[in-house]
């Protein structure tokens, strides 16, 4: 059988939109996604769930209600369930998502940068 | 509050043994855990779960009874659960593993190389 790994750079290549992210791997009920993301997103929570931001190139900060904590390349965070958080980036980078299958990208806030769920690149 | 990044490069120091995965985040009931790896690990399949890897730091193979897959540093792959598997490294490589907690690095196989679980770094 044919084994493929999964090139990170080659997969962020394939699209350009911000704060939209795209499927690149199921493990069991979780999915791997990735992202790019500039400028700010909106303060939203995902009330059922922790979610993993590992940063692929760039720097990406988060502001939380009392605090915040930047993230370069080779880093990780989780934000845990239900915690307020809000993505900032000054310039364009480059994140790897992990959480279960089904979490929208604003949480229960909705607007106009909820992106659409489950799209493969 | 005070929000700190988890930086692959400062936690993979900390440690030298390799095929000794250790934990260094925990997503609902999902743990991230880096290891370092080097020569031969046994054939072993994990029954109950998928499992995934992604390279850090050189270069891992992994040889199926039906192929084989070599992972580049920025490259991911997921071991469907059930399938036997074993990693080889001719030099040392870092990685990371996600996988729920309780899994054992050597699955059903037992052996010398089963390491420790659940052990933090």
């Amino acid at each position: 059988m044919k084994y493929e790994a999964i090139n990170f750079k080659e997969k962020h290549a394939l699209f350009s939109e911000v704060w939209s992210p795209r499927v690149i791997a199921e493990m069991n009920d979780y999915q791997f996604k990735l992202a790019k993301g500039e400028g700010e997103f909106v303060w939203h929570d995902h009330p059922d769930t922790d979610e993993v931001f590992v940063i692929i190139e760039g720097t990406l900060e988060i502001e939380f209600r009392d605090g915040k904590v930047t993230l370069n390349e080779g880093e990780m965070f989780v934000i845990p369930k239900g915690v307020e958080h809000k993505p900032y980036a000054k310039k364009l980078c480059k994140v790897l998502l992990i959480e279960p299958k089904g979490v929208v990208n604003t949480g229960d806030s909705g607007g106009e940068l909820t992106a659409k769920n489950d799209i493969w690149v």
